[in-house]
């Protein structure tokens, strides 16, 4: 899993109706290297400013329970603490 | 999933017989690290210059309804507004 | 999908059974960020110097109707013309 | 697999119900291309300091025997001796 | 498929029940751009110095035949010649 940081809402009206009811945050991993956000759907209730654990790939599907949905990344856990990064 | 813009199409004659029929869209990931530009197919009638969402991996079969199709990217909604980023 | 030149052919004569009667190409993505090229089986009748369609990960089973076959990525189209692009 | 450095423990009070119970290592990979850290779960009873095989994607789904865990790394092995690399 | 070079072996005598009696390779991607290397189990009895098809992902496990196995990357050939790659 990654850790992210939320930092934004997704508003998509017209989109695949398997995403339809899911909440879209924008995520930005936490590291040095410049990696991109991304687009995860929620499952424990994050808002910004949180960090999170983001899982991607098939494990996304997994964590939602919806394995008919085309989502490749959800927050899957809040961070309360990483002992080793500075959140 | 990956905020992409919509900034080109794909002729492909020759291709993959699952394929046939798809429109394919040329899309450049939203992010300062120079991403290559890919090729997703279109779930939701995206256009050139659309901000969309694009799946990539497994979900972008799951998104198509086509397991048998090779298919590793899909435009799965269009973009209206994402608050921390400039589209 | 990505897409790519394709460079040239690999040669392996010890390799996983699946393999055998596999065309397998280098191709290199075309991308300003010098990803590094990589090998795919043709499923097309590619040839070298042309552009095609790469499809990576699970898709690339699927394409070649190979489950059991250790592949990671298959040339599925060859791309006619991609407008935003330079070929 | 990627051979990677344990480098911290992740807290995380609110997660998905599937990661109850696991434990949560970072783990940085061991590459001179400054690679984010990652979250694993641990599989093998590893601790910080040590060098470890970490597997990514299914994988570290099936090594946790968990297909219904939204889990995407997982450490599956102690690095006892990596005869060119420096760890 | 990725084209790298074997440049050692992994010795790790705690490891997941699956990986007992597997041959792991350090394999590094023949690349411009210092990708990391990484550990892929042997299929095809290759040894260092040799260059090598190595299979990523789900391809990894289904080349060695073991859905059960924690593996995400397995070498499934060696490269006797890459006409347009300096090896």
């Amino acid at each position: 899993m990654i850790i992210c940081k939320v930092v934004g809402n997704v508003v998509s009206t017209r989109k695949h109706e398997q995403l339809v009811g899911s909440k879209l945050l924008i995520v930005e991993p936490l590291s040095s290297s410049g990696d991109r956000p991304m687009v995860a759907v929620d499952n424990v209730g994050a808002g910004v400013g949180e960090t999170v654990l983001v899982a991607v790939g098939g494990a996304a599907r997994v964590a939602m329970g919806k394995r008919e949905a085309p989502i490749d990344a959800a927050v899957v856990g809040i961070v309360d603490n990483a002992d080793s990064l500075q959140l």
